[in-house]
């Protein structure tokens, strides 16, 4: 008799619900669920307005996904519930709430509906970039050894900014609230009735370490005094590595979703992490970037090794037994998407729509005409500023090499290979300090859709790229470490690793460096380098002043 | 009895006629004519094709300007010819072309019909390209002096490479050829019948120097061995100082245009040039700018200094007893017209349109409400290389400080700033080579019909700007420099100053930097400043090299 797993990805707009054969990973239903609130960020429910940098989300949102989608998929698959061995879970991250000893949100109670710090703070939330800033101010004062595993440079999206806010501004939110946690491991607790955390954001959100634990108390003193205790005082739950079960369907998670009662669920994960085994990875020195509007790489090593300007590295942050690295570009799907919003003519618009494509269709058949090098253009790919290997808001994007015959469909190309030099530098970044990067795994819209730009990317990085097969990677993920926590007595598999051997997709088409190709950008990529660190590591500063100057003129 | 003078400025697709009176440059009528043949760069009329960079004219044309817009214009005014006191005559350069003894252009010969070389090389035929590279490379050998008065470079638009070309491509042509001289010195040796030279034009286009004459033998003989004595066999001519009288109207040119016989007729002029007294500039310290698909500063002192970068500077070269001194930037209105048929959305078209505005006038109007600095942006203005101060064509275009909320008006402002910031260059490097810079004016397109660009460059050039006040600036120059060369014994002038005081134009708007903007813009010029340097000295060739991959990978 065939077992399947369900994985359940929780992105930022929708819930998505995928049902799957355990033995080969064959997808046999899909539902997406919208979020009814979606991202809150100008006002509540009860229409109190949010300030600027705000994004909050609802948690009943949260239940509806479980709720809909999984009776969905069941439905539509025809299969038995009871053939349905394990679910995972994977959210963005860092996404937490506050929430009472038996697990209510804050959000819930007729008290703090109005009170925007009671919500779910969504990754994309900034409001807490001042708490950011004094945190990381506080951290290089007084030589945090921590902060070296995180490039330097606590972000304002992670826990402790989100925490010392609510503890700021609505300090009795801060009172009344048992714990602070990811979306994802409230969601576990939600379908097994066991609070647990996840060692994947305990680890890359919540500056938590396998051995030393989290930062000591003297530094959550130095922030704020009620802060000393914030471990104790709002995080005290114990930790699981990825990879392991965190429970069981329980009568209330069984009620709500048509799963039956014992069946296995694994820790909760991050969207972008639990994608490794949904392609295959099943080692050291296999990069996986997960490509969207900015993308994400993970890497496993199994050394922890210090490297300049990563996310972070985690052990067991990815796979059990492994250091997990992760590192990311800030701007990439976007990148194209302000370009193709701002400037490309009405002429192109008319004509793609004459040949029936979309815009960015429409630039690629004419950027994939031309060779390497051949728009004389280079492109810093920093828009949105640079977070892998700078770590660094504040820098900006640059193009050069201009005429007054450069075409649209140049500058196209040349922000893609910029992102492409980009991804380049982490990879050499990486190796120069002692993790080694052998193979590249892509997934993600672009991945999929844009072959011209992955032969690019292959070109430039000199190392085969190969493509996720599946249609909804993070799902897939989730659904192969569901296997991995039901184990191989009831079906599924004892570690990730096999599960992903077994379940991952990869396509068949690899994209290979083309040798006359990888020379040209071989010098391109030393013209990039060369700007990169002359305006990114200091020699001068022109970025940063004009940003200086910007916030002063926009007052 | 009023007195009247007629200025005749031929462009690169027409020319035009303007009857204005004498006491103070009253505009009474105007007469345009396109060129039947326009440019020929791509085949002569037997319909031979043309190599690339080729740009031919026919001679023919001219002389239907002639015959056409003078008799128009004196019809159309309704005055007495007789009252017609002075003609001036002003041309594209360095435009040339090879003539008999007798004047006829070899071209009109039976013989060199089908002959490309044989007629006109318009001031933009770039096919002598190579020859100039060697010639500057045989200059630059054999340390010719001269080198230093134009920059350091000769361009391929100028005399000895076209000349050159002729030689190399067509000997017999060469062979048969008399004279070789600008289509500015022709038209008025059709309307005199007298050969005469102005020294605008022999100075700033086929390095002739007052006191040094032309470069010595040995350096054409380096060229080739039959340009040793090229000066004697082709270019043997009196040259006259611009302000004086080349002669009167001949019964030939009489009988082609109307005008009295014994009409006074000034010395041929550049376009350019010719404008200073049409905006009232009366001495030194004045620098013009000509904005339009380029732009053209003139400037006049009373010593002769090395500027570094500046196009040329010529004893009598704009004024009689003064040095002029020519400097440019080689894409400004291109520049603009670049930016919105490449980089500006369909959105914007719409919007524009529906406004009633064009796109120009649409981005205008949401860039005039950005404060200096508050797009945090800067580009370099070299779309089309640096002409002054940097002579190089190599060079290209760049902007830095772009994020995921930059808008187009952003750009299109930036781009305006960048020129800007090149215009306050050349002002400082006339001002730090002893060549004062006080005041400044500016006439052209642009300046009469965008404020904000004009309120932004006095705004960084720190400097007030008036405009010049005549709709056609160039015939009025050409119309005042008629009156001199009649005198003040029949109602003209005796010197070009006195009549350009009484002829010139302003308008009463004057653009005056505003205190609070220009503190914004020296900070912004000074980051223009570092990256004018870095990229543009030779701190980081990384525009040559790119052009360098650019020509490789477009073979």
């Amino acid at each position: 008799m065939a077992k399947y797993s369900i994985g359940i990805d929780f992105g930022t707009l929708s819930g998505r619900a995928l049902l799957v054969n355990v033995e080969n990973g064959e997808e046999l239903a899909t539902a997406v669920y919208d979020y009814p609130h979606g991202v809150m960020d100008e006002a509540l429910p009860c229409k109190k307005k949010l300030p600027p940098d705000w994004a909050l989300q609802n948690p009943k949102d949260y239940l509806e996904v479980l709720s809909i989608t999984i009776p969905a998929v069941i439905k539509e698959s025809g299969i038995d519930a009871n053939d349905i061995i394990g679910v995972g879970v994977d959210f963005t991250a860092c996404t937490i709430l506050p929430v009472k000893a038996d697990g209510t949100p804050l959000c819930f109670l007729d008290q703090f509906k109005e009170e925007p710090n009671a919500y779910v703070k969504l990754w994309k939330h900034h409001a807490a970039q001042d708490k950011a800033n004094q945190l990381n101010e506080i951290a290089k004062a007084t030589h945090q050894e921590w902060l070296a595993r995180y490039g330097g440079k606590i972000s304002s999206e992670w826990v402790f900014p989100k925490v010392w806010q609510i503890l700021e501004e609505s300090p009795e939110v801060y009172e009344q609230t048992d714990y602070i946690l990811e979306a994802a491991d409230w969601i576990i607790w939600q379908l097994t009735g066991v609070q647990t955390r996840n060692s994947c954001t305990a680890g890359y959100k919540a500056i938590w370490h396998k051995q030393d634990g989290y930062p000591p108390k003297d530094f959550f003193k130095a922030l704020h005094p009620r802060l000393e205790t914030v471990v104790e005082d709002k995080l005290n739950c114990p930790i699981s590595p990825l990879g392991s079960k965190a429970g069981e369907i329980n009568e209330f998670a069984a009620s709500l979703t048509g799963l039956k009662v014992g069946t296995a669920v694994a820790v909760g994960n991050v969207d972008a992490h639990v994608t490794v085994p949904a392609v295959k990875i099943d080692g050291p020195g296999k990069m996986l970037a997960i490509m969207g509007t900015s993308t994400c790489h993970i890497l496993l090593s199994t050394k922890e090794q210090t490297v300049p300007g990563m996310c972070g590295v985690v052990e067991d942050g990815v796979y059990p037994g492994f250091f997990g690295y992760e590192a990311g570009q800030s701007c990439v799907g976007d990148h194209f998407a302000w370009f193709v919003e701002n400037c490309v003519s009405a002429e192109y618009y008319e004509a793609a729509k004459s040949d029936g494509l979309d815009i960015h269709q429409y630039l690629t058949k004419k950027a994939e005409k031309q060779k390497p090098g051949q728009s004389g253009l280079i492109a810093l790919d920093w828009w949105n500023g640079n977070r892998s290997i700078l770590v660094d808001v504040d820098l900006t994007g640059l193009i050069v090499g201009m005429t007054l015959h450069t075409k649209p469909e140049e500058i196209y190309r040349a922000l893609i290979e910029a992102t492409a030099y980009g991804t380049r530098k982490i990879i050499e970044t990486f190796r120069e300090h002692g993790v080694p990067v052998d193979e590249f795994y892509a997934s993600g819209g672009i991945s999929q859709k844009n072959p011209m730009a992955m032969q690019i990317y292959a070109d430039i990085i000199k190392v085969p790229i190969k493509i996720g097969g599946a249609s909804q990677g993070p799902a897939l993920g989730s659904a192969i470490f569901g296997t991995v926590a039901a184990g191989s007595n009831i079906g599924g598999y004892d570690n990730i690793i096999e599960a992903g051997r077994k379940m991952g997709k990869l396509r068949d088409t690899i994209y290979s460096p083309i040798p006359e190709n990888t020379v040209i950008y071989d010098q391109l990529y030393a013209e990039y380098s060369a700007l990169h660190d002359y305006f990114g590591r200091g020699t001068n500063d022109v970025m940063k002043r004009l940003k200086e100057i910007k916030k002063l003129q926009s007052k």
